[in-house]
């Protein structure tokens, strides 16, 4: 159920991009607000960050963190293109979902890899499904607002 | 996990709604899109909607549902004052939270009461915690809306 809601919400994300012009996607998501780009780019490198933690391998792009997470948005960074953002997002979607796929049932209520061994024994709740819980909700928190980029 | 989740963010929500002003709750969360109050009236039916979903019993606002469920923002029919809705807030999110503390842990994979016996026994993941796991992601949807309500 935790996966089919990820995977729902990444759908949805995925929609709502590919029905956005590019001066859409640049545009603020309300007055003084992030703009369309950063929280796409930031979404896309928090679910970059869900690999390592979830034992699935290296991380495709770490250096997004420094724009979209590390930094506000208008930081002035360089940020990738919006075609180039649109293929980390499919790369990094496609890696996890295959991961996902193999990955025992029983496994997703093992620690995942940001939490000690020692923590882990007191709170076996921080497992691997607790981190795609909760970052399906951090994603729809963020379509929330990315959905004012769409006309009215 | 997924009611640990649930309980977060009805404390996020509650937290933003508690440090906002009256005027910031009726003001729009972007321009031209659903106000504040009716988001937050919104969240609280959608919640009391869960009380017969889960068999916790009668609903205690089906009112609700006509101005901020069935119609959309700024349809001209009356809404509660802010103090009511957050009186309602409150006592929706006890009556869950009560239920919810006394649920066996495997009754969250039992039937919920918007599908049959019949579709249950095709689709098991129409459980209970599915609503949950479904009604949490919407709330940080819209949660996400709602802090554009804050100043900058």
């Amino acid at each position: 159920m935790a996966i089919s809601a990820w995977k729902t919400y990444n759908e949805r994300v995925t929609k709502l991009i590919d029905t956005l012009s590019d001066e859409q996607l640049i545009a603020e998501t309300a007055p003084g607000r992030n703009t369309g780009i950063y929280l796409f780019g930031h979404l896309i490198a928090i679910s970059d960050g869900i690999i390592p933690i979830l034992g699935f391998g290296e991380r495709l792009y770490p250096e997004l963190d420094k724009a979209f997470v590390d930094s506000p948005d208008k930081s002035g960074l360089e940020m990738p293109t919006i075609n180039k953002l649109k293929e980390y997002w499919n790369n990094v979607n496609t890696k996890l979902a295959d991961h996902i796929s193999q990955m025992p049932a029983d496994e997703w209520f093992t620690r995942h890899n940001k939490v000690s061994e020692a923590d882990f024994a007191n709170e076996p709740h921080r497992n691997k499904l607790n981190i795609i819980i909760n970052r399906t909700n951090h994603m729809s928190y963020h379509l929330g607002q990315m959905v004012y980029l769409e006309k009215k």
